[in-house]
């Protein structure tokens, strides 16, 4: 049996997983792939690091010329994170004529174009099917499965920090801090929490499931971003009692050519199936133009659920790797990008919760400021009577931002509102 | 562009469907393959026929040999049913050298094997997607995407019909009767439900699941089989008490090489992800041994979600058009068929309902029987003092069928036992 060699860049946690899937499994793939395959250098930062995967002899390396010089390895893993060296050795690997796997979503938004020309240039394959929800087969379904859609519609819980995060704050009705904190000692995030609570991972993920689904170039700098710091108890309790439950969104729409890309906290119905994805696990739902809609739902994080995406983008290679196969994915990263429209453009619904003096005619003054400004409102809360400073929610009908943010510019001035307190977006199911 | 014809055997709703996708896509089809699709031959048995598409000029045919023997037609598309007849010309198609895309599970799970081989030894792609759970595509993720993964479990709501029932009987509490009849009147049953309410539709589906999770050959005649007819509200009802939902559910799993296949009503919890799959949903939950817990939810049936399978795998199909490609899915319907446990052997929780009249110590006795045969309960409700027959509930831990059954079969003699109402299989998380 023909033995395949695999050069991994990095060693964590998905590193690892990668090491033990193919322990665990390494007969199934014989059996099916009709090679061996064999982990045959790793690099690393620390030889002498503790770590849980123990390789032999000669395996761990600090030197990435060991793998990206050594004409024996074929397929290169990359899972060291981050960018620029990421894109360094990716590169190098590619115009060596091997074979890449990523899971890194950052490497993908910024550089996935570029590299999907040179693999697409040496005839050999790029594959990321980890970089978004880990171990759920999204990006391949879209690629692959749905073919036969317009895709309308992204909406994906991608990111599980956040996710859990959300459903703490949601089921013990606790602070984001008190949250984030638990998070960060069961290892769900990070000491530094940007990545995820500011929303940026998510985003990274939807510059990805929309370049696919669109079939457009993405600059991600483009894709709204809106985190989860704001976030309070008190707005998930008038969640609850409005009929929802808050989540982060990637959400992205395409219509006549123009598409909508954003990640923010929402506001989505009870009964969605979005509703309940909880704690980390990762959901994607997906609407085509003859599927219907989709959800794919699993974990998407962790070393087994990621490297079980890594491990099923090398079988695949290896299933091509006597054939002339068809040059993979020719289409990922289009080189047209479509319009984007400016968040003043898109169309949600909103609740937005004003702080205010309790006096009277203050109701009616700020629903009047909707009215004048074409806001049309769907529910309205008022509480708390006779307090110093009370929440006054509003819940509108599908209307545009733009209108939205000068409604609110309107009424931050009153004398009787003390605070905009938060402004969620509510997206519907239709 | 190369123009490639597709023929299609039946022109209902699914027929119909993939003439509406190909309209509505055909310039993005066109785009994307690099070829134009043109369905040149229709089989229909009644020229006549009123229908919503009406195809131009010499399309429609009543003889099926102007598709099989027209060698300008390179993509037969099966969607007759019926096993006979499809069979017949299925196997003409591929020994014609002609690629064939079906739906047809029954088909498939009485000739899957065989079709299969005819279609490897003619080195032509002989594809089903559409025939599991329509739209989802359930079947390319088990045999693509998650081939790093041993496949541990399946559990799938696979047929709509019985889920828009028992999820109708659950919201509304109505007799199985009306809501069949419901049903049928929205379209949703046929007027003969036996194949779907008996569970013959679910049990093909399953063994689809199986045979390409578990790469194994299966009898589809050794998938136990039970529907829903005797479903009741009162055992909706307490279902819904015990923090249960009732699903008709396709469960497969493997263990040490023996599988257990079975299609039966079902208590699942309802923080369970298969728990919120509703009206009409189709939904399968896989787990493997790196990615754990996955869930596809979406439209099981319908004439554009089953056309999106259909399309895309016409679509996959060109997409190899030029190419050596490998021969696809040689991995399917493997020749060895794994053991599989009968239905004594199994092991799940239970929900046991008698009518028993309400004298004393029946309670008593009737656990005490229980204890005896080493089945150990979980909950008991006993409900309705004083009335003539009273309904009495137990849920047993996780035990063995043929335990079970020697139980009730003991309990089923006692004077104060007047009914053994219904025996239904609880499924829990882990």
């Amino acid at each position: 049996m023909e033995n395949i060699k695999i050069g991994l860049l990095g060693f964590g946690t998905v590193g690892q997983g990668v090491w033990k899937v193919l322990e665990k499994n390494h007969i199934a793939f014989e059996n099916q792939a009709g090679f061996t395959f064999e982990i045959s250098k790793v690099l690393v930062s620390d030889l002498g690091k503790e770590r849980e995967i123990n390789p032999g002899e000669g395996i761990l390396t600090m030197d990435p010329d060991e793998i990206l010089e050594d004409d024996s390895i074929h397929i290169v893993v990359e899972l060291m994170g981050g960018t620029d060296g990421a894109k360094k050795y990716v590169e190098k690997a590619l115009e060596k004529k091997k074979h890449v796997v990523t899971a890194n979503k950052a490497l993908l938004a910024l550089y996935g174009k570029e590299l999907t020309a040179t693999a697409l240039k040496k005839g050999v394959q790029f594959r990321y099917e980890a970089s978004v929800a880990g171990g759920i087969p999204i990006l391949h379904s879209i690629r692959e499965s749905l073919t036969a859609n317009r895709i309308k519609r992204i909406m994906g819980i991608v990111n599980g920090t956040t996710n859990y995060i959300l459903t703490k704050m949601s089921r013990e009705g606790v602070l984001f801090e008190d949250a984030l904190e638990e998070a960060q000692r069961k290892g769900y995030a990070e000491a530094d929490p940007t990545a995820d609570v500011d929303g940026y991972d998510a985003a990274h993920k939807l510059a990805l499931l929309a370049a696919l689904g669109f079939k457009s170039g993405i600059d991600f700098q483009q894709v709204y971003r809106e985190g989860i710091r704001k976030m309070t108890p008190t707005d998930i309790e008038f969640a609850e009692e409005l009929g929802f439950v808050v989540k982060l969104l990637a959400i992205g729409m395409e219509e006549d050519g123009k598409m909508e890309l954003r990640v923010h906290p929402t506001f989505i119905e009870k009964e969605h199936p979005l509703a309940a994805v909880n704690d980390a696990f990762n959901a994607v739902f997906v609407e085509g133009n003859a599927v219907g809609e989709l959800m794919f739902y699993g974990k998407g994080a962790g070393d087994l659920p990621t490297a079980s995406a890594v491990m099923g983008d090398i079988l695949s290679i290896a299933s091509h790797w006597n054939h002339s196969s068809p040059p993979s994915y020719q289409l990922d990263f289009s080189e047209t990008g479509k319009n984007i429209k400016s968040m003043d453009e898109t169309q949600t619904a909103y609740y937005i919760r004003f702080m205010v003096k309790d006096s009277p005619g203050v109701l009616g003054k700020i629903a009047s400021t909707f009215g004048e400004n074409g806001v049309s409102l769907s529910s309205v809360i008022q509480k708390g009577v006779g307090e110093t400073s009370v929440p006054l929610v509003f819940i509108t009908h599908r209307t545009k931002e733009k209108a939205v943010k000068k409604t609110i510019q309107q009424i931050r001035e009153f004398d009787a509102v003390t605070e905009v307190a938060n402004l969620i977006r509510v997206e519907t199911l239709s």
